[in-house]
């Protein structure tokens, strides 16, 4: 285990500067720590943060950049302290890779709360070095931060559930909206949504897709099994489905009307955003308070809530649907994704991918 | 009993048109029905609701219109299905004095959000009249709308408890804010806001009042028994006390930003709105995400939470902080009220007026 004692080499694609074209480019990575697990990288999905990242949206982003949050890998070192994985395991990372740990939050074991969390990328980590993402050969990740996929479960197909697959399920875990018969709202749908939609099926939910356009009504009808399919500026079905739904789960990462949503929703209902919009969004009070209606939110998942997800879509054989890519084509991946045009997630296959070409 | 047979006339004091003038008019009210309870008006709150109602502020009033909502009276008569009122009894009555008892909200017994209610004043009763509000010598009240004002308590410090109490008791009722130890935040010092600090505090929690200005720092700490106050153009303050308060009851009725306060709350702290502001609101999406936080909003409260109201303030001694007036002082309270020169709830003292002067 000498590797334990030195940097290794690494190689990833990186985004150099606001383009956000990705390129190859080789760095180090830490020391296998005691509470460490080295994992050679074999699936990253493609998640549209990825492109507010790489093209600097948020003003936030420093360079050269790896991005890559939805990392499904195969441990090859763990460090002393690692009781929980063994060399081959195959195992997955997401958002993040660190907290505080003191914190009211990381003691609620929500630590994706915590003022002090680590980012996969686009952070810096307790040694003082950036932290890099997905699209890479390996990665180098602190125990707490890293869950087993369990056995069955397509690798490919695991990669989405660790971000947008428990983006879904933790509000409706949260907000006590796992219990079958419920009447759920899936507004947008892109990777997030088409969680939203796989996984209210599985939990037993009556699922509307609510799209601004009549064009995904089949996709979501037919291959994604919703029970119902609203078009926001059909006034006549909008009306007839008021005061009908128990939740929205709304992904749109774009500024639009609350209203219309709110008043699908009965007594006590809750909107639920999903999207980081940067624009501000408005909503009239009666609209929540003659309904007690909630306008809430929520940011990804604990790791506690990604086993219990990962857990449940075993159970329920859900699972992602993906287009597989190379790591060659994922620049013009991103491309497509800023049109919505996928179906629904792109997942690089990274391990049988030539990262140096 | 002949009079169960008759229509009765009764006075009140009436706005007659949009200048929300109230003068003395004679009407009748219906027979005393099998379910009904036949009130004498002991005493009347004024709510800022009324002036929204008499000035047609919402496009909805009708004239004339005799306001009042908080209404405090004594039993003169029960229909032959009434068991629970007596001749004699102190009673009170609220927003609402009719519900269709057959929807999911009245089934759960949250009849305030039954979309068939009928409010006290301003409405159509089921017989097809105009309803009239607390204003005036008498009413006629489904038993159902009725409660019992505690043995002890005040009957004029009762009357704002009726729209103003409850109105913050429900919220924190229904969304689990009852323990002791919480610390809770109220934004706005009127009839609402002083009854949150007093309901709050009996409940055992750390109170914040926030307010736009130092002028209602004395009566908010000394006279009303906050624990904090909060100046909200204060930043540094503001700053201090971010993250720390587990809910903010929001009894602002104009127009104003949310994020200086949705930044105050804890993680999965709420924001409950209680007042109509018919212009929208706005807010960024991850002040909400980024902490599970949620704006939601409460409408009054049910009957059963009323009663429930009353039985706490009775054990914890709680009452409202009032300045009695006559009737023929309405049409200046009414002034005063506007420029929110009261402290805290004007009540009018019906029963000791004279209203035909």
């Amino acid at each position: 285990m000498g590797s334990l004692d030195t940097e290794r080499a690494t190689m990833g694609w990186a985004a150099k500067d606001p383009s956000g074209i990705l390129s190859p480019y080789t760095y180090t990575l830490r020391n296998t720590g005691a509470e460490d697990v080295y994992i050679k990288v074999l699936y990253c999905g493609i998640c549209h943060t990825d492109i507010h990242q790489i093209k600097n949206d948020l003003g936030m982003s420093n360079y050269p950049m790896v991005p890559g949050h939805e990392v499904v890998g195969e441990v090859k070192e763990v460090g002393s302290e690692v009781s929980n994985f063994k060399v081959g395991d195959k195992v997955g990372v997401g958002v993040l890779v660190g907290c505080c740990r003191n914190c009211r939050p990381c003691e609620a074991d929500v630590e994706q709360y915590c003022n002090k969390k680590i980012w996969s990328y686009n952070d810096v980590y307790t040694d003082g070095k950036p932290t890099q993402g997905g699209f890479a050969e390996s990665m180098v990740v602190d125990q707490k931060f890293v869950v087993k996929i369990p056995d069955g479960m397509a690798l490919e197909q695991a990669a989405p559930l660790l971000c947008a697959g428990v983006t879904v399920f933790s509000p409706l875990s949260h907000f006590g909206l796992k219990q079958s018969g419920l009447r759920g709202g899936i507004l947008g749908l892109g990777g997030v949504g088409h969680m939203g939609v796989l996984i209210a099926k599985a939990m037993g939910h009556h699922v509307t897709v609510i799209s601004s356009s009549d064009k995904k009504r089949v996709e979501a009808m037919e291959h994604l099994g919703a029970d119902q399919y609203l078009v926001s500026s059909d006034a006549t079905r909008m009306q007839e489905a008021a005061d009908s739904l128990d939740y929205i789960i709304d992904t749109v990462p774009a500024n639009h009307p609350l209203e219309p949503y709110l008043s699908l929703l009965k007594l006590d209902g809750k909107l639920i955003l999903t999207g980081v919009i940067n624009t501000p969004m408005q909503f009239l009070t009666p609209m929540v308070m003659l309904g007690r209606k909630a306008i809430t939110g929520s940011f990804i998942g604990s790791m506690k809530e990604t086993k219990e997800m990962l857990e449940f879509c075993r159970e329920k054989g859900v699972t992602s649907m993906i287009e597989v890519i190379k790591m060659d084509y994922v620049n013009k991946a991103f491309e497509r994704l800023e049109k919505n045009d996928v179906r629904y997630r792109f997942v690089v296959d990274v391990a049988g991918s030539k990262l140096d070409p």
